[in-house]
């Protein structure tokens, strides 16, 4: 890139908005596990759309590589620069365009935090559901470009299922204005699901009307004690049978994963009288104040306990316990940090075969390294485990580390047999994409080459990523 | 098209399967209100997934126009071969291909009768939700190409939430089987919704896996008399707001309808003490057969009463009173024959906007025809009303059916103004698509033939539908 075209691009964008100083870019080409750096030689914040559409005008005139960032939350490294493009930070389009809580829609711009967007629905009483780690700091519209997942999806569904319109700036500029609050439209091609979950190389989303949902009023949570998944799948299915749409979670837990927290984890202790080899989190939600959902817990439960599904459990008696449990579960991959390195894999099954993928997961993983210690947890009720592995006690991190790949590859042969995915939630981005080809028929290959093709002739948009 | 041609064409299905004696054809040819009337030289009724294969790859060798058809119920003629195109009819492809209770799913052909669907789910005691008139003789694969609405949407979504993979035969013949069954897949652009809602242009869809859901074990239903359309959308805002995920239907239903049902309809009695300007349908149901939706149903109520939003209202005491609440709402379309000439449309807008399309709508029409009797009933929840008109008594009944399309365009107006759709759930097949230059940006026209070009370059697929 000469001198002069970075010249050009700095000047689509307002004073201070094009960063090149190294300590003022680092913040975007750094992923934040440090699985990755990047280089640019240019980071651009525009805060208008019409400044998005100039950028890819241009981009799309010079042949310039482009990254769309929001948050740097990813997980697959698909937000890094990775051959020296350009960093299109959406930070700076961080506008609420507009509240309706008659409507029960919310008009967000890309660069909106995704807690930020949670109290301006709660501002109007509403629950805007996309829940997950990084909610603090992660971007609405690298959300909806990841088509996120988390902890609502079993009752809201992905982000995916969360979006009424989009607005996008085309691999040329084009603006496509697909903001529309209906929650029917048969007039022609889904377009915007085209570029969700695209993760930025089809398009560029500014701006988004998301579906807003009721209030929970009522909770309920519950832990409860199984032998094995097939009991913890059980429970689901009870569980969903007699609650529907009130379930709103359910989680699957393995002890070790408990003894993790209880070691590492200050003030946290033992859930239930006795261990037990897995666990399961249950959570039903109400809109109604008044609904009897420790009642509803009540009878899953017994229903569990008497067909033998269920050894032991407890409903939490406040909302602290209740916050307790949560605990529990969403401190899974933090202590796994203290127990030396770690292998991950983000896989889903057909809700019915995760009994299976985690029995031959285990079994494989420790023919490949004795000792490896499974730590298999996650989202039962959306086939969706997140397929830890802690390295053997005492081992060589570096040395349990180099089995990354073995270890995954495994995985990922069992859950293509099971007719699972390799990524639920976390996308294809960098990290994957190497297993494009082995993961998808030719066909479906050829169909999303195509569509990249047709939309981004050039190949400016996020090259390298996903197709 | 050649009489060798046709004979190639023919050779590729089994005997008898290639129709072409006027008898045979006129099945396939005619639209089922006499709206359309077709011609084709050939109808081909394939048996196999390699068959529909082998026709589109002939098809696309010899750049022959092929128009896919279902239970030819569509409602906008895009089922209709309306320049001599070939039609290819899936209703041999009927077969259940696999029912997975434990996983929710089940694995259809396209030519599966959607209460077939229905069957093989309650079998399993499962809910396949889709729900609307023709079912009894629409096919899934139909349903599925136009993204399908119905009486469930509130609850369940349109046919494109229902559906988890699809198999497609592309325009050239060649095989896309994204027939997965997961929950969460984060590995590539969602393929699927483009097919979905495609109307047959894009590729045809020959099978698909869909979401099942536990069955409803309690219910309520009730019928309350409102004011005006601005106090049936309070209404629905307090039962959404305090029954969350189990309000499953919000129906609105003009006083003239009930009349007309009264008067057409023998043993239908007017269902509250008192006549109402509108009445509004509510359901709630639960999968728990002890979910108490009575007294549920009643908080709602009290509250609306309270508030004065509702005059009257009535909780079905039986099976029976709620069948007959229903039938009011399902007879809207029926009565309406037996008053004469009717313009109809189907349009949606932003839930909050309903009570001005429909304040809006009237007026205009009555300025076009006086003594026009507007009947605007439909999917209240989903902003999605039938917006039809019965003609003044007495009038004559072609020249007010000449006044279909000014008044239908009076009412696009007011519908575009409104941020709205002018097909909610029917589509745009053949009947609307001179309207889709009006209705839509042209970033978004040219986003449509982008797609269509690079997925079916020839344009053999249902050429004049849709863009």
């Amino acid at each position: 890139m000469t001198p002069e075209l970075i010249d050009r691009f700095a000047s689509l964008v307002g004073p201070g908005q094009a960063l090149s100083a190294p300590g003022d870019i680092e913040p975007f080409i750094v992923e934040h596990r440090d699985l990755y750096r990047g280089v640019t030689p240019l980071v651009l914040r525009p805060g208008t759309v019409a400044e998005v559409s100039a950028i890819l005008r241009l981009a799309h005139e010079t042949g310039t590589a482009i990254v769309p960032q929001g948050g740097n939350t990813g997980l697959v490294g698909g937000q890094i620069p990775h051959a020296g493009e350009i960093v299109l930070s959406l930070s700076r389009l961080n506008a609420i365009r507009a509240v309706d809580p008659e409507g029960d829609t919310i008009t967000v711009e890309a660069g909106c935090i995704l807690d930020q967007v949670h109290r301006a629905a709660e501002a109007v009483d509403r629950l805007f559901p996309l829940s997950l780690g990084a909610e603090g700091s992660c971007q609405i519209g690298g959300n909806l470009s990841t088509n996120a997942g988390g902890t609502a999806v079993l009752a809201y569904g992905n982000a995916r299922d969360l979006v009424l319109g989009l607005e996008v700036v085309l691999a040329d500029g084009r603006v496509w204005n697909g903001l529309r609050a209906l929650r029917k439209d048969n007039t022609g091609y889904s377009l915007k699901d085209l570029f969700i979950g695209a993760e930025g190389t089809l398009g560029v989303i500014t701006a988004a009307v998301l579906k807003l949902f009721p209030r929970p009023r009522a909770q309920a949570t519950a832990l409860a004690g199984v032998a094995d998944p097939a009991a913890a799948l059980g429970l689901f299915r009870i569980a969903r049978a007699k609650a529907g749409g009130q379930l709103t979670a359910c989680e699957l837990i393995p002890r070790i994963g408990i003894d993790f927290v209880l070691r590492h984890s200050a003030g946290s202790r033992d859930p239930l009288a006795e261990p037990h080899p897995w666990y399961v989190l249950i959570e039903l939600s109400s809109p109604l104040e008044d609904a009897d959902l420790d009642a509803l817990m009540q009878a899953i439960l017994e229903h569990a306990l008497e067909a033998g599904i269920v050894a032991d459990a407890a409903v939490a008696a406040s909302i602290d316990q209740a916050r307790d449990f949560w605990g529990l579960r969403l401190k899974m991959s933090e202590v796994q940090r203290a127990e030396g390195g770690s292998i991950k894999n983000d896989v889903s099954v057909p809700v019915a075969r995760v009994p299976d993928l985690i029995a031959r997961g285990i079994a494989a993983a420790e023919a490949i390294v004795p000792g490896i210690r499974p730590v298999p947890f996650g989202h039962l009720g959306d086939g969706n485990i997140h397929f830890n592995f802690s390295q053997p006690p005492g081992a060589d991190r570096a040395g349990f580390l180099a089995q990354w790949g073995p270890v995954t590859d495994a995985i990922d042969a069992i859950v293509l047999d099971l007719g699972g995915s390799i990524s639920a939630e976390h996308g294809i981005g960098h990290l994957k994409r190497h297993l494009m080809e082995r993961i998808k028929p030719p066909v479906e290959l050829e169909l999303m080459r195509t569509l990249k093709a047709a939309l981004d002739p050039k190949g400016i948009l996020n090259p390298g990523k996903v197709v």
